[in-house]
């Protein structure tokens, strides 16, 4: 099950808007198949898997990191592709939360005289598609806010120069999170100060169906942007308030980028509500990338599941931008609290990641 | 001489004017003796030794973190009475840039018939008491800035909170770290903010003689404060700028505090002075806890040595009071950089220790 649940994590960002599974076929033993989902959420693990054992998974055992599908989707049920083969045995991790499946498929898998075993390493898959779980069970994706800043919490100095605060090592790990993830958040500011293009650029791992993603309630992308002008070769989405006269809207779309609309306050867009319009459209995995007024706002709305923070040795002092821009907390005890998960040096700087402990009210 | 080393480590903080110094007296094999710099820099680490050891000391050999004094201060040179207890051999880690010693203790050992080596451990004994050495060499004594923040960098929040922000792990050894200085050094702003008595409040390393020092330009501390009420049990010295009428200085003078007056400029009091009287009081190690003006002060002029950061797993916000005033950074390259040399995971919090890479201009 821990093979199955480290070939699950190839498809991480790359699986949704299905979940990331990992499948290995062994018979006397032996391992004759492997799988896990593929780029785009198909062929599924367990296709993958009786593909390359053939003939041989006659009599084997199947360990999966989830509960085999029991629908028709856009691929036919991976129920009856391990009946089919004469698998003997299923193990699998946990179920599928997913109402179409959830129980069905250990059911037909029992109905074909299967053996069935639930819940080995049920938590560690858990955590592994926590992205399709929470969009499954809540309607949102989960949601890690990355950021990159002095010991002193800056992202670039009074006179906004921000290139480069972290070292090469860093840069890297950052690009490799983006791959992990479905979709690359930023706000308008960041892509008026930085023209960024949100890709990954690791060799080997550039084609990632990652969508890209700029929170701008007041439409200030400039038509010209980066994002805009590559909207055609990696999907691009800009959420909006409504309200846009077509005149503004149309140099994006004509571009090929996506507009939503999400209602709006004036502490700028509902992000509960772009989240869970992601959601929809199957993202299970966001990373926002700043700048200071989405992280406040994310932090504000209680969405960061996961903090990502790159601190590089330097002091940029007061007067240096700010990673977020003012919480307005009414007292210390109402501070974002997190716990820290794990803790990585990367060259120079410092790569520390964190979980919530509670929601901001 | 490594168990020298650790010996001499406990002197830290304690020796002042004087090195920390270890010994350790070894006769077939055996130990014999230890010693430490004693608490105000005598007892000699070497005396102490040869006291333990007694009349075993004949022939036995020394291993000292530096060189044996060679003059008459406040105790008889060492030299004379390593001579005397009939030590055969001297392995010393350095010699002592003393200009009173420097060579000339080794002298005197050689013309004893005592045989001298030097050079074992160099490098870490200079490490050591590189405080002393840096006060010896060049009339200033190392700076570590001790900084306690948030995530990004805030040490209180807007509404001026402040206690709190890191766990009691990172506040236990934020007071270790006090006793391992010689002086304690903060500015007028948070003597007003927090009020603090800078003392060591770890059971069993309360009673450090320790100096605790105010750079108040404006002679803005509060004669009612914690520092000022407390002078007769704690040496406590506010630096300020010239120019205060007596009847301002009254109130410190006569409750104990000591005054010392430094130029100042637009930008503060000059602290490289401020630095430079400390040395001449005898001042070797200064831990300066902050607040932001003087955090910035002393990296706008190059004056840290180490920095020492507490990152509470919480997020303030732009919102909050960051831990460094303004720099006036022209340019990112600008920057002071630094050096990580040390994490440590206290609790929650996390201790970050650097070295800076190089001074800003």
């Amino acid at each position: 099950m821990r093979a199955a649940l480290a070939l699950a994590r190839r498809g991480l960002g790359n699986a949704w808007p299905n979940p990331a599974v990992g499948c290995v076929l062994v018979k006397h033993g032996r391992v004759i198949g492997r799988g896990w989902t593929q780029p785009g959420g198909r062929p599924h693990a367990e296709t993958e898997a009786l593909r390359r054992a053939g003939s041989q998974a006659r009599g084997a055992t199947a360990y999966v990191t989830l509960e085999p599908c029991s629908h028709h989707g856009r691929t036919p049920p991976c129920c009856d592709a391990l009946t089919a083969a004469g698998v003997a045995r299923v193990v699998m991790a946990m179920r599928d939360p997913d109402p179409r499946v959830n129980g069905r498929g250990v059911n037909l898998l029992r109905d074909a005289c299967i053996l069935v075993e639930e819940g080995l390493l049920e938590a560690e898959a858990r955590a592994l598609n926590a992205g399709f779980f929470r969009r499954i069970e809540q309607g949102l994706p989960i949601v890690t806010l990355k950021l990159a800043t002095t010991l002193d919490g800056r992202i670039a100095t009074a006179t906004g120069e921000s290139r480069w605060i972290t070292g090469p090592e860093a840069r890297r790990e950052a690009h490799a999170m983006r791959a992990r993830h479905d979709a690359i958040l930023v706000g308008s500011g960041t892509v008026l100060a930085d023209d960024p293009d949100l890709t990954c650029r690791i060799p080997g791992m550039e084609r990632v169906p990652m969508l890209r993603v700029v929170a701008d309630a007041r439409l200030r992308t400039p038509p010209t942007a980066r994002l805009v002008n590559t909207a055609r070769l990696a999907p691009t989405c800009i959420v909006t308030a409504p309200g846009h006269p077509p005149a503004a809207q149309a140099p994006f779309t004509s571009a090929g980028v996506e507009l939503l609309t999400v209602p709006q306050s004036d502490a700028g867009l509902d992000l509960r509500t772009l989240m869970a319009a992601l959601a929809r459209r199957g993202v299970t995995r966001v990373l926002a990338e700043g700048g200071a007024g989405l992280a406040a706002g994310l932090l504000r709305a209680g969405l960061v599941d996961r903090l990502a923070w790159f601190h590089a040795p330097g002091v940029m002092g007061g007067d240096g931008h700010p990673a977020t821009e003012g919480l307005r907390l009414a007292a210390l005890a109402a501070m974002p609290r997190f716990r820290r998960v794990a803790v990585r040096p990367l060259g120079a700087d410092m790569l520390t990641e964190f979980e919530p402990i509670a929601e901001v009210g």
